[in-house]
């Protein structure tokens, strides 16, 4: 039962991602589950020093291939002083955005970068989440839904909702190519709903681990 | 004569590399030419804020690999904000410390990386300087002219001359390796002796450019 696994949660801005991310770890503490909930970019102390200084300043302050360098650095102080350490005692990792964001935003939309992001993963990370819930939506209903919020428009604003129609569109294909790894939850629902398929999913990926 | 050159000075701490290369820019502007000198880690604004935050706190702050990572990004910023744009005018640029210094102190030496520098190197950065001058000393020699003028003692006494002398082998190996980028100057001799090698070696490098 105490068995380690990695757990990432994806999806466009706005999907309810992080919003299940927390739900499920507070559900699989209350069953006396040892959780680590963390996020990226950041999730260490020199992870999120790395993030300010990216996400700091000009826009334009640094190219796609060093913002990719700093979020790998980021990622790499993330896995060695965060992730890895939970896993080797034991708990379950739930990470809100890995390796498949940056496949997403840096690697497949917005004229990205392509193979760079794979090499890179493969030679300074190497690793993939045992399990991937994709929380998946619409972004014109995401955007709709963070306008009745508020407060998460400004991202929106910023990127468009055709590229995050690409993302939506990436992480659909992404999850036809990895059905093992990455599961796809519609997020278009109330959460309780969304909550009660991710806590089943969870529940048989811990049941049937070898 | 305005066609662009990259020169990078090499060579361990204490060896007067430093020097050198400020010596050879102001000699070089001295006969009109257009010299921008710059150094590693940093040389431009982005890689001196990835400079301090690598240097900056605890040094088991971060891994090898992160550290590792942190340079190459700071190396991309560099190399697209200074000295890809004094090439593209035709300026000589003059670095003191490029990927030599990576090989050697984060590949190489210490229980180093090894393949890992390479492969980034190759994946992200890609570029050798035209030509690479290395100021070769034994360490022993360097540390004693370090202690007469004071200040650069520190350094040492951190890393020690086992490092200084393994790193003092790696160049001098690489040097071998790379006969026609990289030519070795006798760093232990007066200044100005060595200033007029090092002008010698770089006035036929531009006479011969095709």
């Amino acid at each position: 039962m105490s068995r380690s696994t990695f757990v990432s949660f994806e999806g466009i801005d706005g999907s309810g991602k992080s919003t299940q991310a927390r739900r499920l770890a507070r559900r699989l503490e209350a069953e006396g589950r040892d959780v680590v909930l963390t996020r990226e970019p950041g999730g260490s102390p020199g992870a999120e020093d790395i993030r300010k200084l990216v996400l700091e300043g000009d826009p334009d302050r640094w190219s796609a291939e060093t913002e990719l360098l700093l979020f790998t650095a980021a990622r790499r102080d993330h896995l060695e002083r965060t992730i890895r350490p939970a896993l080797e005692r034991g708990a379950i990792v739930i990470c809100d955005r890995f390796a498949d964001s940056t496949r997403a935003y840096q690697g497949r939309t917005r004229g990205g970068l392509g193979g760079m992001v794979d090499d890179l993963h493969a030679l300074m990370i190497g690793v993939e989440p045992d399990l991937t819930i994709l929380v998946d939506m619409d972004p014109a209903a995401a955007l709709a839904r963070a306008e009745e919020r508020g407060g998460a428009e400004l991202r929106f604003e910023e990127f468009g909702l055709t590229l995050q129609q690409e993302v939506r569109g990436f992480f659909l294909d992404l999850a036809k190519s990895h059905p093992a790894r990455i599961r796809v939850v519609d997020g278009d629902r109330p959460p309780e709903a969304v909550e009660a398929d991710i806590a089943r999913i969870v529940s048989d990926h811990l049941e049937r681990r070898p």
